[in-house]
């Protein structure tokens, strides 16, 4: 797939994914294929509803974005950043990605029921821009995170 | 109850728990029906199997214990402190307290179907001595704590 750029963040979110396969089930797959539930475009999302309860996949999914941010920012970093969720029923809630005794990025979800990225290259974007984020923060408040 | 130290950790853990009562359903229980079941002393223990999956009202009464921690440290240093939880099906998690982009308070759960005190002075001695440390750690970084 032309649209990942090597070493960039969706490059990370796929070899996170393959990480996750403990039992080969995705051994098989194409990286269009991991990707697939990430990209949601126009079309897709007409078909899901507006209102609808986040099922396990879906959370599964968006915890597995905020933890490959979490590998960009260790690579970059060299420190451990790991993802909390916290999602009511309803979809509602707030991602936290923590270094030490740093939050190094605090995103309030809402609608995670229709989590996802129009294109391959939204996804890239966002991933980079977070993972800026979250390391600019870690570069403020070293010693936080080194906590 | 005479165990109960005014304006101590006990008290604001009972008003958080009567905060969250919309329905006025506790409303004719006394403070010692409200803490019973944050007492887990040896005899109770014994009733509960050594392995087990936390139920909903289990981690919703840990989210208790650390949302008044998060209580008595707010009324101690005027910044608000909430906190997020992370508890696996087996019961193995972790608790974060945050405020602003510090972790004033984190603790690796385990076991958290058995989650209780052994005595109300031991509640009470186990909220003071965490909200000791998150006002500790607050004061060590208090620029990360207002952000």
């Amino acid at each position: 797939m032309d649209a990942i750029v090597a070493n960039g963040f969706v490059a990370e979110l796929i070899r996170q994914i393959r990480a996750q396969d403990a039992f080969g089930a995705w051994a098989r797959k194409s990286e269009a294929d991991l990707l697939e539930p990430y990209i949601v475009d126009r079309e897709k999302r007409k078909t899901i509803p507006i209102i609808g309860d986040p099922d396990p996949d879906i959370i599964e999914r968006v915890e597995m974005f905020y933890r490959a941010i979490g590998l960009a920012v260790e690579k970059r970093t060299g420190l451990i950043a790991s993802p909390m969720l916290k999602i009511n029923h309803e979809g509602f809630g707030r991602v936290v990605l923590l270094a030490g005794n740093l939050v190094v990025l605090s995103k309030h979800l809402r609608d995670v029921h229709r989590f996802g990225f129009e294109t391959i290259e939204k996804l890239e974007a966002e991933g980079s821009k977070l993972t800026d984020q979250a390391v600019l923060m870690i570069e403020r408040f070293p010693e936080v995170a080194k906590l």
